[in-house]
């Protein structure tokens, strides 16, 4: 008998995010794994801490920030080796995961490491997406809308065509990319009506327009929310 | 004092993917409000039914089913004004939103009706873009993928032009419009990779691929996912 790997999203950062069966998996688990700085603490950790029954073993997984040397598959064959003995054993292990595992995350590392081999289960988890509309306090996408989600990293050619194809974006991981982002949205004329968010539902969550952001300050945990029907969506 | 009006998002569907948040809001309000057909019962009642308390008052909105009359402005200002009644009384409304309540949903209709008088909170919920992702074991979107979703509804030059530019598609809304988007989806050389889920993290749930999909009998709540890259997320 092998355990089960749980890709678990526990929600953006509130703590009360977290579903109940992300919850009861969490708890029940003798194994969890999070994604982790090189030093420090983890934020994912940190999202469920509350919810950690105690004496459960801990993967923490190190992940080098060094950009040149992201993904860092050599971190992921070592954590998924580590995981995989404990399942070969027949102990769960629970991969904590923010917001959702397969919007944008690094369990798909994990995952595609260790899904041949073991049982793997993937439980849902409240986006960051759908969180900083609901903090924005205007819909995501209504109606008949395509909604676009466009990685800030693209080239500003592809991405000024991504945004300017759709009605409603959401632009991920801005991160060192803000300054060339809120350039391409100035120069489509769309920087007005463009919402900036970053650590949505945490304590440090910030709500801003575009020229209020600080280039040099903005989180890998940021978002752009753009509705280009803007408050005729209803 | 007037009371607060919550956009609860309760998740796709299984009633143990509401988050903590959303079922203390939803047991402390004294009345709920929901989506109902225009004779019979609730899904998004039925989501939560588990954890209601009893004793609270239920608003249940009662949505024409026939497509010439949607969106049934008139159903949505009654509506609108019995709720903003009891606000008005200094009692919570917890308005129950199948998903996320700003992810196509019908929530908006009493936010644009009520946020300028009353004080509105939304509560992100699990999606069923994400549900349908987990449940079919792939990711819905990594590193720098553009996401696309496609309303099914659209005219279908429009639907292919939006399918074609993106890297991964979620076609929401499916319903009534399957065959037509199957037939997209194989001029587009695509259907073979779509992968189509009905009433996700439900009893009833299915996977099926396209082809074996009865046209005739597809429901509202499906979705159909491509991941163009296939299984070379990784």
């Amino acid at each position: 008998m092998t355990g089960t790997l749980y890709g678990l999203g526990v929600g953006p950062g509130d703590p009360e995010l977290i579903t109940l069966k992300a919850r009861r998996i969490l708890r029940a688990a003798p194994v969890i794994a999070y994604p982790a700085p090189e030093t420090g603490d983890s934020l994912a950790r940190a999202i469920v801490a509350e919810h950690l029954p105690g004496g459960q073993r801990e993967i923490a997984i190190r992940i080098p920030m060094l950009v040149e040397r992201f993904p860092a598959g050599e971190v992921y064959d070592a954590a998924a080796a580590e995981i995989g003995a404990e399942l070969g054993q027949g102990r769960d292990v629970a991969a904590i995961c923010e917001g959702d595992p397969f919007f944008y995350g690094s369990f798909m590392y994990l995952f595609a490491r260790l899904v041949d081999d073991f049982p793997v289960e993937v439980v849902p988890g409240v986006s960051s997406l759908m969180a900083c509309a609901g903090i924005l306090g205007a819909p995501l996408a209504t109606r008949n809308d395509v909604l676009a989600v466009v990685p800030a990293p693209l080239a500003s050619t592809e991405l000024a065509a991504r945004v300017a194809a759709a009605d409603a974006v959401a632009i991920v991981k801005v991160g060192r990319h803000f300054e060339r982002v809120r350039g391409v949205l100035e120069e489509l004329g769309l920087a007005g009506e463009a919402r900036y968010v970053e650590h949505a539902t945490m304590a440090t969550q910030r709500i801003l327009p575009l020229d209020a952001v600080s280039a040099d300050a903005v989180p890998y945990f940021s978002m752009i929310l753009i509705h280009k029907r803007g408050a005729a969506w209803a």
